[in-house]
C-alpha cells in the first residue's frame, strides 16, 4: 500500500489491523461516550444560540469523518463549550436567534471554519496555532467560561436576558430579574446544586465504598444523564410546562438532514475572522488532548494532519445541520477512559447518536431548559481557573500582562477582541523582550578558561579591552540596541582599543544585524578600535561567509573568548 | 547646574564651553548650508503639494527648536524628500493641493508628529523604530525615490498629472505626454543633465585639477543654487513664462508667520496613522545620521532626547507655517563637512533662511518648477538602490522577501501600505523563524568533552539516550514545536530511557515554555523515559527555582552535557 493513502487515511493501517478485542472495547466506550454526549450536545445546542437537534447533528457525520482523516485513536469530535460561545457571539452581530438566517449563518461558519483547516492543513500552517501561548489560552479560557455560565444564568432563572460580555449580560440579567420563574428556577438551582455535588462529593463517597479507578470518573460524568431524566420526569409529572417552565419541546425525528452553506459573499467576508479565530482556538484545544492521550499509550498525533481531521469534521458539520466543533476534553477522556482503542469507537457513537436522533427525542419533549443550563454552567465553571495570574504573576510579568490583558478585553468587550489582543500583546512583549536583550560585560575567572558577567563575579579584565557577551539572537529589532550600547561604552572610555563580541548565545543574525555590525566596525574604527568576535556558531559563520563584512573587521574572529582576551592582551 | 537641566536641553552643556573659534566655524557652515537649503527647502514644499515659502518656513524655527533639545552637533533639521512624499500621500486623501484645507492639514500633520515624537521621547518608546528593519528602510527608500522622481516629471515637462502610486502616476504622464511644454522641457532636461554632471563628472575634473577634499563635496552640493539662478535668468530674460513655463511667481516677502493646526477629531483621526508612520519613518532616518556623524568625533547621541528634539521641531513647524520635519541625510553631511562644531550652526542658518524668506523671495519670482523639479529628481535617485534585493537574495530569503513585499507594494499601493506590509512581514518572517529553531541531537566528539552535531560529525551516542540542543529561547512560539519534536523522536524508538535538553543556548524560558517543558516531562514519564537538562544559564535557572518543575523533573540538572552523559551511560 502506498504511504500517501495511509498519510491522508490514517484509519486505513487501522482497519488492517482490527481484531474482536478492539471492537468490544470500542463498542463498550462508545456506549458509555454516547450517554455521556446526548445532553451534552443539547445544552451546547443552546448555547450557539440553535435548536437542540443540531447538537446532535453536528456529533454523528464529524465524529465519522474525523475517525477516517484524524490521527487520535481517542479524540471525540463534536460540540464544545468555547466554540459554541464563539460561535453565538460570531453569528449574533448577523442575525437573530431562531430566525432561519440564523442556522444558515451557523453552517456558514462551521463550512468556513472547515475550509480554512484544511488549508491550514494542506499548506501545513499548523505553526499559527503556536502563537497562541498558554498563558493567553488559559486566561480566554477563564473568561469565556464566566462569561458562559452568565449567559446560562437567564434559562436557570427562566427570564429573558441578552448580551455577549459580562456587563451587558449582568446588566441584562438584573433588568429582568423580577421575572424570574420560581419553578424553574428550583429546578436549575437544584440541577446545577447535585452537579456540583457529583464533581465533588460523589467521587470521595465511591471511593469510601471501595469503588475506585476509571469507574468512578465515568459515574461522574454521567450526572448529567440522571438529571436529565428526573427533571424531565418531574415537568411532566407534576406539568410544570404549564406553569411557566420553559422545555426543550418538538425535537424532529430525523437522521442528520442535508443542509448547505451560504454562498452570499457578504455573509463570507462578516463571518471570515470569526471563522479563523474558531479554527485556531479550536484546534489549539484539540491538539492538546489528542497529545496528552496518546502520550499515555506512546503514539503519535501528526498535526498538520489533524488540521485536515478538523477540517473534514467542520465541513461534515456545515453539510448535515450542524455547527463548529472540535475534539473536546472531557468528551475524549471518557472515550479515552472507557478503552476506546481505535477510532472506531468515535463512529460506533456516531451510530448511537443517529440512533437517539432516530428514536430518543420525544422523551426529551419535557426537558427543561434549566437543565441543560446546569450542565453547561457545571461543566464550564471547571475550566475557570484564575491559578494562572497568580502562577504569570510570579514567574514573568510579561507573562501576567497578556493574562490579565487576555481576561479583562474577554470579559469586557468579548471572545474575538480578547483572544486578538492577548495573541497581539503577547507577540509585542516577545519582540520588546528580545529587543532588549541581556548584554553582559564579561570578564575572565581567574585560573579558568572561563569568562563571567564582570557584575556578578570577580574576574579579570583588561582597561583596553571591552568583552560583551550578547544573550540573544541578533535580528532587526535588537541590531540598533547593540550599536547604542557599544557605541556609549566606548564613547565614555577613551582608553579602549579592542571590543570582543563573545557570540556563543546567538543563534542568528540577519541582514539588519549584519548592517549593524559592519556600522559598529566602521564607527569603532573612526574611534580607532577593533572589532573582534569570539565563539561564533556555526550556522551563523557559513552565513556570514556568504558577505563581505569578514573582510572588512578591523579586527579577528577567535574560536574562543579565551584566546581572543589571550592574544589581545599581550599586545 | 542640575543633571536635569542638562539633559532636557542639552544646549546648556555647550553654551557653556562656546568660544570664538567654534563660533566662526559654526558661521562658516551656517552659510554653506543656507545656499544649499534655498533651492532644497522650496523643491521639498513642491513636492509636498505646498507653496514654496512653506519650504522655507519649516526649516527655520524647527532647526532652532532642535539645536535647543536635540542631541546632535550636526544634525540639520527640516523637510527632507521621503517625509515630503508621505506628507504629499496622506494629504491627498483628504483634500485637493492648494486649496486652504490642505495647507492646515500639512500643519496639523506636523503638529501630530511632533506630538507622537515627543510623546515616544518621554515615555521611552524609541525602540519602536527599530521593528523597521534595515531592509525593509532600504527598499522602501528605494521605491519612494522611485515614486517621487515619477512624480516630478510631469513638472519637467510642464504638464498636468496625478497618482500616488508608480502605475497612477505614468499612465497619468501618458495620458497628458501630448501637452508637454518644450521651452519647460528644455530647461527641465538640460537641469536635470547638468545637476547629474555635476554628481558624477564634477568631483572628478575637480580632483584632477587638484581641488580635493570636503570642499569638492560641497561645490558638488551647491549645484542646484547655479541651476537655479542660470535658470532664473533665461526664464527672466527671454520672457519664457509668457511661452507657458511654469514660474514660482510671488512668494510673500515674510518671516515664518504665526499658525495653529486643525484641532477637528475627523481631521485628526484620518490623519494619525500617517503621522505616526512619518515619525517612525523620519526618526529612523535622523537617527542613523546623527549617530554616524557623532562616531565620527566620538560623541553620543541619546535616542530619546532625539525623539524630544524631533517632536520639539515638528510642533514648531506646525505652528510657524511649515510642515513635516526630520534631520536629513544631505544637509546634516553638507553641515558636518563645512566644519560645524555646535547647533549654534543650526540657529545661523535658520537666521540665515529668514533672512531669504525675508529679502530674496522676489528674486525668485522667474524660478521655473522644472528646475525644483530637476533637483528633487537627482536628490532622490541617489536614493535608488536595488542592490538590497540581490544583496538579501544571497544572505537571507526571509530578509529578502520583506524587502521584495515592501519595493512592490510601495511602488504599487503607495508609502502607507508599503511600509506597514513591509514591517509587518518581517515581525511574522521572525516569529516563523525562531516558532522552527534548530534543535539539533548531539554526540560526544571522541576523546573531547565536546558534543556536537551528530549528522555532521563523527560522535559517540548511547542508544538509550537522546541529548537534544535547541538552538533558540524558549517561548510560546516554538513551545509545541519541541513537544512534538521530543514526542516524535521518543514515539519512534522503544529503546530510549532518558532524553538531555542541552540549553546553552537557550536565553530565556517563558511560561508557556516552561508548561510545555512540564508536558514533556509528564509525557516522557508515561512512557518511563527520564527528562535532564544540561548546561542551563545563571538567569533561566533563577527563573525556574521560582517554579515546581525541577522538583517534578524525572531526572536531574547536570552543569554539563559531558556530565549528564557521562552519569547516565554508566547507569
Amino acid at each position: 500500500m502506498p504511504p500517501l493513502v495511509t498519510r491522508v487515511f490514517p484509519i486505513v493501517t487501522l482497519v488492517r489491523d482490527y481484531n474482536r478485542v478492539s471492537f468490544g472495547n470500542d463498542v463498550m466506550a462508545a456506549l458509555i461516550v454516547t450517554i455521556m454526549l446526548i445532553p451534552q450536545s443539547l445544552a451546547y445546542a443552546l448555547l450557539a444560540g440553535l435548536p437542540p437537534e443540531a447538537g446532535l447533528y453536528a456529533s454523528i457525520v464529524p465524529i465519522m469523518l474525523y475517525a477516517v482523516f484524524g490521527t487520535s485513536r481517542a479524540l471525540a469530535v463534536g460540540p464544545v463549550a468555547v466554540v459554541s460561545l464563539m460561535t453565538a457571539a460570531a453569528l449574533a452581530d448577523i442575525t437573530d436567534q431562531g430566525s432561519m438566517g440564523y442556522a444558515v449563518a451557523a453552517l456558514t461558519l462551521a463550512g468556513l471554519s472547515g475550509g480554512i483547516l484544511l488549508m491550514m492543513g494542506v499548506l501545513r500552517l499548523g505553526f499559527i496555532a503556536n502563537f497562541l501561548s498558554h498563558p493567553v489560552i488559559a486566561g480566554f479560557i477563564t473568561a469565556s467560561g464566566i462569561i458562559i455560565a452568565a449567559s446560562q444564568l437567564k434559562h436557570i432563572l427562566g427570564i429573558d436576558a441578552h448580551g455577549h460580555t459580562l456587563l451587558e449580560i449582568v446588566v441584562s440579567l438584573l433588568a429582568h430579574l423580577r421575572e424570574t420563574n420560581l419553578f424553574t428556577a428550583a429546578i436549575g438551582i437544584l440541577g446545577t446544586a447535585f452537579l456540583f455535588w457529583v464533581r465533588k462529593g460523589l467521587k470521595p463517597l465511591l471511593t469510601r465504598l471501595g469503588i475506585g479507578g476509571g469507574l468512578t470518573g465515568i459515574a461522574v460524568k454521567t450526572g448529567p444523564v440522571v438529571v436529565v431524566v428526573v427533571s424531565t420526569l418531574v415537568v411532566w409529572g407534576f406539568g410544570l410546562a404549564g406553569q411557566g417552565v420553559k422545555i426543550v419541546g418538538d425535537v424532529p425525528q430525523s437522521l442528520p438532514p442535508l443542509t448547505f452553506p451560504s454562498l452570499s459573499p457578504s455573509l463570507i467576508g462578516q463571518l471570515l475572522l470569526p471563522a479563523f479565530l474558531i479554527s485556531i482556538i479550536g484546534f489549539v484545544e484539540s491538539i492538546s488532548v489528542a497529545q496528552t492521550l496518546a502520550a499515555k499509550k506512546r503514539q503519535r498525533i501528526d498535526p498538520d494532519q489533524e488540521l485536515i481531521g478538523l477540517g473534514a469534521a467542520n465541513i461534515g458539520a456545515s453539510l448535515t445541520g450542524g455547527f463548529p466543533v472540535t475534539g473536546g476534553f472531557s468528551r475524549s477522556v471518557v472515550n479515552f477512559d472507557a478503552g476506546a482503542e481505535t477510532p472506531a469507537a468515535g463512529a460506533f457513537t456516531a451510530l448511537g447518536l443517529a440512533f437517539a436522533a432516530l428514536f430518543l427525542t420525544p422523551l426529551i419533549y419535557f426537558l427543561p431548559k434549566a437543565t441543560l443550563a446546569a450542565t453547561i454552567i457545571v461543566a464550564v465553571l471547571s475550566l475557570v481557573d484564575f491559578s494562572i495570574l497568580k502562577r504569570s504573576w510570579g514567574y514573568s510579568k510579561a507573562d501576567f500582562a497578556a493574562v490579565l490583558i487576555t481576561i479583562l478585553l474577554t470579559l469586557g468587550m468579548g471572545v474575538e477582541i480578547g483572544v486578538s489582543a492577548g495573541v497581539g500583546l503577547s507577540i509585542l512583549l516577545h519582540l520588546y523582550k528580545t529587543s532588549r536583550p541581556h548584554i553582559a560585560e564579561v570578564g575572565l575567572v581567574p585560573g579558568t578558561e572561563h569568562f563571567r558577567n564582570i557584575l556578578r563575579h570577580k574576574v579579570q579584565t583588561d582597561p583596553s579591552i571591552v568583552s560583551l557577551r550578547v544573550d540573544e539572537s541578533l535580528y532587526f529589532a535588537n541590531a540598533r540596541f547593540l550599536e547604542d550600547k557599544i557605541h556609549n561604552r566606548v564613547a565614555n572610555d577613551p582608553g579602549i582599543r579592542h571590543v570582543i563580541l563573545q557570540c556563543s548565545a546567538i543563534n542568528d543574525i540577519d541582514l539588519s544585524a549584519l548592517e549593524s555590525l559592519e556600522m559598529i566596525n566602521t564607527r569603532l574604527r573612526e574611534m580607532e578600535v577593533q572589532l573582534h568576535l569570539s565563539e561564533v556558531k556555526g550556522p551563523v559563520m557559513d552565513r556570514l561567509q556568504k558577505e563581505h563584512f569578514l573582510g572588512d573587521l578591523t579586527g579577528q574572529v577567535f574560536l574562543s573568548q579565551f584566546d581572543a582576551m589571550h592574544t589581545l592582551s599581550s599586545r
